[in-house]
């Protein structure tokens, strides 16, 4: 079922590089952020049936593939446990580096709990930068305190 | 040598605890960000001399410990490839879902090359919401593109 | 960290031994469920400092150990990624053999989203039966559904 | 074989889809419960000759299907041993929380053995709540004492 | 935990070379069979209270090591998940060579369900034979059917 | 080329299931036992030339299968180091369970060596029991002593 | 997407074998270093537009391939994460064996940090010795400092 | 043994420190390469008597130290196999983005056979660069052909 | 490319299998050892040009298929990190029992180097014995030292 | 158990550098061959009393080491599944390149089964070469053909 979804994506591509559209221009066609929107178009989140619509009428789809959009996916499709590629691996790194320090932060600010990785949401933008620009990645996700019943 | 420096971590957070300081307090008094202090405290970053002193006086440590906050370290101390710690999984989960999003993003706007995880700061903050307050994680790295040789 | 919580929770299976006391009374005392209590001795879960000051009365703890109860653990410590054990192992092949049925069913329910791990109470019951008393497991956790941003 | 089921399965769900049935509506017509029906459906159970033929007649099956579904199955199909899926690995994360736990207190009220994960049966639903809807999921498995020979 | 039953286990071993016993003879003192005794003195079964005397006295062990034999294990301590000690890896390679076949004919005879790994006995035995002696190891489990629910 | 073996077991399960035969009885019709006969037949034994023969006959096989029947396999093809399917995982944690049991016992009784896993054969029946009827399998190996040069 | 790109190498190797053309011919005709050139081809880099034009012509692709050499590619595409070929093992090996060296020396020179792997070239040339000829490889990568922040 | 050869690291590392000489000091103390002092000194190489006595009085080692340094030691000391430090993971990287184009280049020039890993040596220098300095690794490792036999 | 050897090895058995001939006699047409032989034909050697004519010839292959034999192969193909096949597993055993052996037994002799496994040839042969005749394997690979620079 | 053979070791190893003895002078005096008593004090064999008492007198062990070097041991200790000693791991780097050679060898000449790991006896040699020494190493196993019952 993710198959599909993955030839899906890459017909999406296939078309977004014809149309020479960017994913700002596509994720404001569709009315979602580009973040959210590029995931979608990747497999990674479904869209409501309106959501769909709009994009198999941008990307010319068959009716399966606009439902094929709706469907929640089976998440979580690196090919490796610790991922190869180099862009992919940083984040990873980051992880390794930095992520008892996320938990001893998190927990001294909210107590015990975690930060949702379901109540999300993310931007990815450019910062401009006389010694190279930088990428600029922020989250923001509900905290969730562990229920003590 | 990550064990000395893990050791020297838990009396760091000890000390830390009677004193009941908070990380940004630490981070004001070392003249760095919370982020970065939190690291390095627990042994994922290497302080300046002047650092390592002033860290040496609040926490009363040993000059073998003074010393041993300066020395870089075997970075990447998880238990397990993949993270057991549900606060830390979830930025696992992340990677596996947004991970190929980030890339084509990534790659749209800045061209074949990855977002550093050296050239790197982060900020991590509480985001009021009614609905229940957010983490608010951000971070920025240097853009490095593919050389073509 | 973690070795000193699990250390704690033999200290604390001990004293439980002598005392002759079962969960469910030592849940009574710390006006908790048992299955969240016992979870919490055995350094699965943090305490309130109330609780945590209840708990050092009942097994004699020091003032560390109460502290202790108290901190946010490092969870998830199964020895081994697909348990051996044959008790806990048959939870796993829960999931293998039902992981994709539970997915089907929540998502036909509740639409995209997940089952949260964090706001989740969870009980643990002996229900007689002529052929053989069973256990029986219930579990409900608050629907978190995928935002689309 | 499996491969045949995992096929199948994708045949069921298209037809389910266009008829738009729910898994209740379909457990109704099997007369068998929905979380067992959707788990025969998905290739993970075997039906007997009777349910497989009722359930040939509602999905337009040919008559090798009808036969496969009351093939047992190789069992356990997830693509990784730690699931990837957030939806599903939360149940995994439940195992590295509670797994002690439940073997605790199982251990406890019933003696040396397990809950069988095959005498098992399970219901799943939804259970209303002001503060956001909650999955209620419930097993009762046969305890088995280990035998002392 | 275990690793105190690891601790007796080998505090049995020495005392069972001390005096010159043989599992067969342990087994007949502690009323058992010769397979299960050994297993419960490794570690892998829990005694009854009546049983876990006979065996500190027989051993002499102290009252906290009466204690642990009745202890339900974590079981399954082998210390990789493919066994490199030729005598346990033969019996790896049997599931690895034999695993669809068993399968095959335990569905045969027997329907949709598995062969208990707990109400299940063994025995272990030398049957003479003029091209060399051969082990001859029997076990019989309960076959468990799936319920159909 | 163990694909190969593979289809052809499926081809042979097909025409079983067609004829209705038992293993007992194919095996019979093989001279061989079942056990061995249906390890063959799912490609993890090689067959003389006389009973590749008469095994085409039995299941109208072609040239090339009944030649590709006769060739030793790649053997030990379960899909995964830690078979999945709760019937084949039984085995595996009988001997997480007993595998050091069984390593104490043989080296008793007959020294230091193994049981051979080649020089083996194997039966397995229903054993009838007023609780449940159980399967009963029986193993003996040759005792290979551990050579001394 | 990958698939693609070693398709296309297998494609670029076949056209390269019956041109009889070396690595350093080909670099030279699109004025690039033979190893990145080799890289690229292998869909390890992504090469300009022009560059990608000019490779075009060299081997006669079709507009989609020649499209294809431009994209980033999901790098890191070895089977197993421990390499199996001797050629490629050897480097593996040299990391296991020099890699605590390098991190050692590397700090002492420039400090806390890393070599980059991306800002980074490299040459691989024979050199002529009479004991038998040599590999030389030589990498020289930008050292980025750690930031401390 | 190998812990021996670690503990006695750290204790060369401590020395140097103390003393404040470089690697290069060291190497031309002791009349070899800084990369093969570095890495015997750290535990990975075996030193002559003559270069270990010199060691000795250096550091100021036991006799039983200077011995040790004499011993060949288990080499590949990392604790995961896919490296966590990011210093020494983008050596591995390397190998996953390179190790297909060093196997097409080496055979190109040299013929079927690897770049031998024992007959190899290295050297690890500074190379200014107004953009930020670089580092640069050479390694020369002598062509060894596969025979035919 | 590896597939394509795999393809043609299996070729080249069909071919074997209907001429009769073994390796000894296709080794002596090949003037090569039939080690050597049977390994390039698998595709995990690489034969000279006027060697892969004479094989072209024997075994009916095209043009294309004698420049497959020619070409190096990305060698190591066994399915698994640990072989599950018992005949392959067994030398993956003798590795664990006697590797600390030879690696002791190689460093008395000739000191801190390897046995090369590319300056390496090999013999399997009969062995007649009256208790049952023996495989004899023998290889003599070239001594390596580790070079001190 | 297995940690105190292997404690045993580094004292036998110790006294051997001492007295300066080689393992064929040790081998001499234990009247056994050089591999296997290696392997015996490495801990992966295990002596009779009679070669025990010899080795206890030869080494001034304990009667409790004695006793040790009597005990069959858990064998396979190497510390990773895919060693990482480059000495060590050319042997496996054999079994990945001519693993299936042999197969099909040995089969080819003795039918389906294996060379037995158990009934095995080896040499290591120093063959004298102009072009460099060799190692040679012999094994002979006893060929095992696989029952047909």
């Amino acid at each position: 079922m993710n198959d599909a979804k993955t030839t899906l994506g890459h017909k999406i591509l296939a078309a977004k590089k014809q149309k020479k559209w960017t994913w700002p221009e596509i994720a404001a066609k569709l009315e979602h952020s580009p973040v959210w929107t590029c995931a979608a178009c990747l497999g990674q989140m479904s869209m409501t049936e309106a959501t769909a619509k709009k994009a198999g009428k941008l990307f010319k789809l068959t009716d399966d593939e606009v439902e094929l959009l709706r469907e929640p996916p089976y998440r979580g499709s690196l090919p490796t446990a610790v991922p190869t590629d180099p862009l992919i691996y940083r984040f990873y790194e980051l992880i390794q580096v930095y992520g008892t320090t996320w938990k001893e932060l998190i927990q001294e600010e909210f107590g015990d709990g975690i930060m949702s990785a379901i109540e999300l949401d993310m931007t990815l933008e450019r910062q401009a930068d006389q010694k190279g620009d930088r990428v600029r990645l922020t989250m923001t996700g509900k905290f969730l305190p562990y229920k003590r019943y």
